[in-house]
C-alpha cells in the first residue's frame, strides 16, 4: 500500500534534516496562504467556498463531517467549534465506519469531507454514500486542487499548505483547522454568531501566523525534552474539549514516526481505567491550556506519583502550574481560546519529530504507512 | 480515590478464584433477570420504564446518551443500535466532556444515563447539566436502585446484575447492553421498527442467556491462548460498527487488570497510523463476526506479517477464516446479528481475566482504580 511519490527534485528540503521538520516550520506561511483573499475587513467571504456558496449555506441547519486519520482529528475540533461557536449541530464520523452504517438522514445537512490528498478512498466512498442517502450539499476541504474529492463536492475550500512530503501530516492538519474556522464563522453568522464575535474571531485568525512562529521557537527546548523519550515505549496523552482531538493528534504523530504506543484520552476518563497503566515507564502528557483540567488531573496523579509516574504539561503562563518532582511544564505562549488548538498542535508535532530522530526511525517514510491511503 | 467496599461476607466467591471470574460466569443469569417481566409475548412492555413511560416515549425524536468508562462503551453500542434498528437519531458523549461543553440543545431528546453504581460523579453532573440546558426527559439505566442517578431521572430501567465486586465491570456491561436493546425496541416501535422485526428481536433477546452459556464454554481455550499474552506489553484491538465499542471494551479490560497497554481502533483506521506500531511485540486482535472487515484486514496485515505481526481473530464459522502462520482464530458460536456485540464481549472478558492471572496482578482490585468513581 505504498503510494506516495517523492518529487525530491521539485521540493527541496533546504537546510532541514527531514521534510517533516521543513513542513512543521512552513506552517506559519501555509496558514497565511490559506487565509489570503478569504477575509475582507472583519468578515469572512461566503464566495470563497464557491460562486453560489451564500445561497447554499443559508439553508444549512446541521453539519456532518467525514474523514480519516489526522483529518478526522481536525473534524473533531471542527465539531467542537461548530457547536460552541456557531451553535450549529454537528456530528463527525470516521469515513470507513460511516460507509457501512445505516445513518439517520437529516435534511439541510452540509456534508464536509476533509482529506489532504483528496484521494483517500474511504472518504470519497463515504461522501458518495452520504449523497446517495439524501443528506444535503457537500463541501470538501482539501489540499490538492484536481483531486477526486474536490471533483465530487458542491463546495470547495482549498487549504494552501503546498506539497506535503512527510508521511506524518503536519501543515495539512493546521491548515485544515484554519479552513474549518472559516467555515464555522460563515455558518455561525447565519445562526448565533454576532458581527462583533465574527470580528473578534477574524482578528484571532489574522494573529495565527505570528502565534505559530512563537510556538515554533519552542523547538530547541522540546528537542532537549525529547531525550527523555528515547527509551519510552508507551505514553498517555490527555486533553479536554477541543484539546482532546489535539491530544489524539499528538499521540498519532508519536505512533506514526517514533513507534511509541501513545494513546489519547479525554482527561476525565483517566480514572475509569487507563490510570492502571501509569507507572515509571508510561509518562502522561497533558495538553492543558489555562483550563480546569489541571487541578483535577494533578489530584488523579497524586496516587501514581509513588509508582514513578511522570507528567508533562503543555500549558500557558496563566495556568500557574510549575515544574517540580514528577512534573515537567512546557510553557506555551499565551493564545486566544478559539485558536489555541492550532497553536498547541505545534509543540506536539515537534515532540514526535525530535523523539523519532533520537530513536533513529525513518521519519519521512515510517514503516508500514503510505502518504495517501488510496485503497480501502 | 479508593471507594469500593468489599462485602466479602455477603457475596461469596464460591468456587471461583476471583470475583471477576464469578461475575463473568453469572452473566447468563444476570441477563435472564434483566429480561424478567419486561417482555409479554413478542413485545417489550413500555411500562417497565416507569408508570407513564408510554406517553413520554411517544414524544421522543432523538436520544442523547451520557456515560463514563465501560458504561460509555455500552452507550456507543446503543448509539449504533438506535440508528440502525430504530432509525432514531442518537449522540453519545463522555459525561466528563459533556459537562464542560456548550451543547446544541435539541427538543424531544431523551437523555439516557448509564452507570453501574448510579454514583458516578461526572454522569450525575452531566445529567443535571442536560436538564438545565433544556433537553427532554431522562432515563437512567442503572444497577443500584437507591442510587443518586436513579433519583435524578424521570424514567428508570434497572439492570439486575446483582452486586458487582470486581473493579473491572463485566456483568454490569452486558446487562446494560440488554437494557439498551429493550429501549431500542420500544423507541423503534414508534419509528421504523415493524411488529415482525420487534418479534424477531425479542426472540434474539430470549436466546441470549443460552448463547452466553455457549460463549462461556470458550474459557479453557482462551485460558490456553492467554499464555501467549504473558510477556505482552501492548496490543491493538480492531472492530467495526457495533463491534468497535466491543473492541474498546476488550482493550479496556486488558488495560485495567493485566496492565497491558491495549488500544482499540475501528478497523479502517489501522492504515492511517497505528499500523506503524505493529511488530512481533504488538499483537492485533480482531473482533470480526461474519462481516466484511476480515478480508480488508487480512490484506492490511500482509505487510506486517514480515515483521512478525500476529493476528488473533474472534469470528464465527461463517467468516471462513482459518488459523495459519501468524493467524490464530478463536471460533465463536454463531449468533444473530443484533445481539452479537453482547456475545463477543464474553471471550474478550475471559482473555483479559486469564491474561491477568498469568501476569499475577490483583485481578479484583487493580492498582490505581476504584470500583465507583464518585469524585470528579
Amino acid at each position: 500500500i505504498r503510494e506516495s511519490e517523492l518529487h525530491a527534485d521539485a521540493v527541496e528540503r533546504g537546510d532541514f534534516r527531514h521534510y517533516m521538520l521543513k513542513e512543521i516550520f512552513e506552517q506559519s506561511r501555509a496558514i497565511t496562504e490559506t487565509l489570503e483573499g478569504r477575509i475582507s475587513g472583519h468578515r469572512v467571504l461566503d464566495e470563497v467556498f464557491g460562486p453560489k456558496a451564500g445561497e447554499v449555506l443559508d439553508e444549512i441547519q446541521s453539519v456532518l463531517i467525514l474523514a480519516c486519520g489526522t483529518s478526522y482529528h481536525a473534524g473533531m475540533v471542527g465539531h467542537y467549534w461548530l457547536e460552541s461557536i456557531a451553535n450549529v449541530s454537528c456530528r463527525v464520523e470516521i469515513a470507513s465506519e460511516f460507509r457501512y452504517r445505516c445513518p439517520v438522514v437529516t435534511p439541510h445537512t452540509l456534508v464536509v469531507t476533509l482529506s489532504q490528498s483528496g484521494e483517500t478512498a474511504d472518504t470519497i466512498a463515504a461522501l458518495k454514500e452520504a449523497k446517495r442517502a439524501g443528506f444535503g450539499p457537500s463541501l470538501s476541504i482539501c489540499n490538492v486542487p484536481e483531486s477526486s474529492l474536490v471533483r465530487e463536492a458542491d463546495l470547495v475550500l482549498m487549504t494552501r499548505a503546498g506539497p506535503e512530503i512527510g508521511v506524518a501530516s503536519t501543515k495539512a492538519f493546521t491548515t485544515q483547522l484554519t479552513a474549518l474556522l472559516l467555515l464555522v464563522i460563515v455558518l455561525g453568522r447565519r445562526h448565533k454568531l454576532t458581527a462583533g464575535e465574527e470580528a473578534r474571531l477574524v482578528s484571532q485568525l489574522l494573529l495565527l501566523p505570528s502565534r505559530v512562529e512563537q510556538a515554533l521557537q519552542l523547538s530547541p527546548a522540546i528537542e532537549e525534552l525529547s531525550e527523555q523519550f528515547a527509551e519510552i515505549r508507551n505514553a498517555l496523552f490527555l486533553g479536554r474539549g477541543a484539546h482532546y482531538p489535539i491530544a489524539m493528534e499528538g499521540a498519532l504523530k508519536l505512533k506514526e514516526i517514533s513507534y511509541i504506543h501513545a494513546e489519547a484520552y479525554p482527561a476525565g476518563e483517566l480514572k475509569h481505567g487507563p490510570l492502571a497503566l501509569v507507572d515509571a515507564d508510561m509518562p502522561v502528557i497533558a495538553v492543558a491550556p489555562n483550563d480546569q483540567i489541571l487541578e483535577k488531573l494533578k489530584s488523579n496523579l497524586q496516587e501514581v506519583r509513588a509508582r514513578g509516574g511522570r507528567l508533562y504539561v503543555f500549558a500557558d503562563h496563566a495556568a500557574e502550574v510549575k515544574s517540580g518532582p514528577g512534573i515537567t511544564v512546557i510553557e506555551i505562549p499565551s493564545v486566544e481560546d478559539e485558536t489555541a488548538p492550532i497553536i498547541y498542535t505545534i509543540p506536539l508535532q515537534l515532540l514526535a519529530y525530535h523523539a523519532a530522530v533520537i530513536k533513529g526511525t525513518d521519519v519521512d517514510q515510517p514503516r508500514n504507512l503510505a502518504k495517501s491511503v488510496t485503497v480501502e
